[in-house]
């Protein structure tokens, strides 16, 4: 063993005289807070106690009573491989889950399901807690009988299997799904305490499939009068919307990879299609059939639902394109801060039109702004990383985070929006959003311009 | 409703006169089997037929007899929101597990599971499906118990709570983890069957945390005399591993988050280091110590274990970063082609100096070389996605993938590698894997040079 492996069983009498200048300094520098570094600097001691004895593993520790302060998963045999062949979180994360607001809607089957955004990391969103929204409940298809039909103005109409399709040249991109009606309580009122209910329709995946630009060319479409594409669901409600020619032929994607595997059930198990950029809506799950056509479908779907209401009491239709927004998912409306010092702000950035180009971050209500370091990767239509450092001084402050996209939209104030929109919207609210930390730390959802 | 629309509905009568020209033409250009076309053609009638009556969604269809062809899917109510507020995959997808090599180790709480490469796509492996490589097992320890301690070679040795660590400036990264010994069978013969078993010791995932830089800074470690640090594991293991300094204060973290939600208890939860480039397991999991030292530790696990047997009967220790390698995942052994036609090859390619910046992929053996697509993104010490179209003409192929990276390092050839280390090695394989694809279309683990 070397010298500095030798230090650290010096640490089982604990050299007290550490705690003292360079501590004090450090606690200064980060104003983390005396008492709970206390508190930490015993457990600490305790720490090196217990874990000593483990370090000599040249040593016999039977019989040594320091051993019984080893915690029992170091001091015991633990679960084979595959006791999970299908591994799963945490028994201390069950409190991380999809969670519905009773009464949104009617039934549970036409409804919503909220993703935790302030319990979660990165951009990828784990596929088993990624939004849902179904108009007729979800269905596990088989995917042995499922069969997905290009129709309509096509030299040659087909219908595909799925083994049809994962022949095809295949792609594999990261990209966001936001339903329209996210933060659809913002327009009017403050009506929702967390960032799982004001922001959490809102997931980014890694998906894979073939593009459809791939299968209207493999189908023959017809160049000269295709305009728009229609696309269908098999589940009970027949969800179907308008895609225009030009977005189909762009980016968008016939989808059967999500996260690595198949697709989950309720999110279109084993085919969906994918408008990045596009509201949620657009993404069709169990997808069954696409028809090109000369004009907008106006389906119940979007003639009636996923319009805007403006002010002057007119819908705007086909208003598709998130907007580039970003929302701080810690702290948030429903945690507390609980004590003064060093936190790492933490958010989440993204835009419809391509890449997030810069987050803002406002402690202040706005007055002052400080840009935030982005996480790799950032790509386009996708979900941004970004935090930045923060030392709370335990005085009231408002946190906000403002993004920018690469064609230099800046994201709005909810008061600009409604300058325009009114306050009776559903759709499309991409406001910054404001919370408040009190003295006591607690954080909650208000607006502030 | 437009005429577009309108026109799916001809489909009820299926036009049988667009089976002929254009679609033989199509036939012959993408090399589909024929017969197998002219049953998918049928299913389209059928499926034209059934979908037909939704389509209308102003007709009412009851009692039309078409209605009885409508998958059950299509006719009810399904599921409601949150009927898993933790999402499971379908029940048509329980075949793609994590699997364990029977009689590998002597005990299952000291052996490996593979991840199903075959039936993964892009680059992220679904955090249920990350390989395993236990020591004594996996333990779910209770993170508000957890403390992480840095000591040795600095001026304030300090513990941590999970809470202190989630409050400082965090990184979000996608990495690669490649256990040391994959592909180990292959260094002496071909002995196992599947892409599984040869190279599924290996999974990508966007981990959450700090730098291990950050907390190195933050206990003031000793710039002159730091050479090494020790990385310490809080199972009953106690896995301890090196890692030079420079490394520790380049891209090295101290993770929590893995997919965007905490560590998987198998993976590591509440904590581990995640060494980027090097083999997995350095990346110690249940992380509970970092001690910094002048001298490499020569512990259990690097003296004894993953060290590299030379042919001169020497051993090689500490050659720990993960060469440039890649792997076809599909058409890979034990799957089998099952018509003539094209085929989307598709695979993995990764290096642990930083990006891959070009894959080839052979059909013959290695005469001819095509380079593949890469899928976005390209990131360092990560996993990246590759496909190559083919059309397989019936006769018997072999097929190899052969990875550069930035560095220019080209994959070599088995018979290359085993020139320089022999044919006893356990670690560090990555050699061009070959998969022959028989007449029949079965496709098997061969070695080609």
């Amino acid at each position: 063993m070397t010298d500095a492996f030798k230090q650290s069983g010096q640490l089982q009498k604990a050299p007290e005289n550490f705690v003292s200048d360079s501590l004090a300094k450090e606690i200064t520098a980060k104003g983390l807070n005396t008492t709970r570094r206390r508190f930490l600097l015993q457990s600490f001691f305790a720490a090196a106690v217990a874990a000593t004895p483990r370090l000599n593993h040249a040593r016999n520790v039977d019989g040594d009573p320091n051993i019984l302060n080893l915690p029992e998963h170091s001091t015991t045999l633990g679960k084979p491989v595959i006791a999970n062949p299908y591994g799963m979180p945490s028994k201390y994360e069950t409190n991380i889950l999809r969670r519905q607001s009773p009464g949104l809607t009617r039934v549970n089957e036409a409804s919503v399901s909220f993703a935790p955004l302030q319990g979660l990391f990165g951009i990828i969103t784990p596929s088993g807690l990624h939004f849902e929204r179904h108009h007729q409940g979800w269905q596990d298809i088989d995917p042995s009988q499922h069969r997905f039909m290009v129709n309509g103005l096509v030299k040659n109409p087909k219908v595909y299997t799925m083994d049809d399709l994962m022949r095809l040249p295949s792609v594999s991109r990261m990209h966001f799904i936001e339903c329209g009606a996210n933060s659809a309580m913002e327009w009017g009122n403050v009506a929702v305490p967390t960032v799982q209910y004001t922001h959490g329709m809102l997931s980014c995946s890694e998906f894979t499939g073939v593009l459809l630009s791939t299968l209207l060319d493999d189908c023959g479409y017809d160049k000269k009068q295709a305009k728009f594409i229609l696309a269908e669901g098999a589940d009970g409600s027949s969800m179907t919307r308008t895609v225009p020619i030009h977005q189909a032929m762009d980016d968008v994607m016939v989808v059967w990879g999500m996260n690595g595997e198949m697709l989950r059930p309720e999110n279109g198990y084993p085919l969906r299609l994918v408008v990045p950029g596009v509201q949620g809506v657009s993404s069709v799950k169990w997808l069954r059939r696409i028809e090109v056509g000369d004009q907008p479908y106006a389906t119940k779907d979007e003639a009636v639902h996923y319009i805007d209401l403006m002010p002057d009491g007119k819908h705007r239709q086909y208003t598709s394109i998130q907007e580039c927004k970003s929302v701080i998912t810690s702290p948030s409306g429903g945690q507390a801060l609980l004590e003064k010092g060093f936190y790492n702000v933490t958010g989440l950035a993204w835009s419809g039109r391509g890449k997030v180009k810069r987050v803002d971050v406002s402690m202040d209500g706005g007055k002052n702004w400080k840009t935030a370091r982005l996480e790799s990767p950032v790509l386009p239509k996708c979900l941004t990383r970004f935090n930045v450092d923060w030392v709370w001084d335990g005085s009231p402050a408002i946190l906000q985070s403002r993004a920018m996209d690469e064609t230099g939209y800046v994201q709005p104030k909810i008061n600009q929006l409604r300058a325009v929109r009114g306050k009776r919207s559903i759709y499309h609210n991409n406001a910054i959003q404001s919370w408040q930390v009190a003295d006591t730390g607690e954080v909650s959802n208000v607006q502030a311009y």
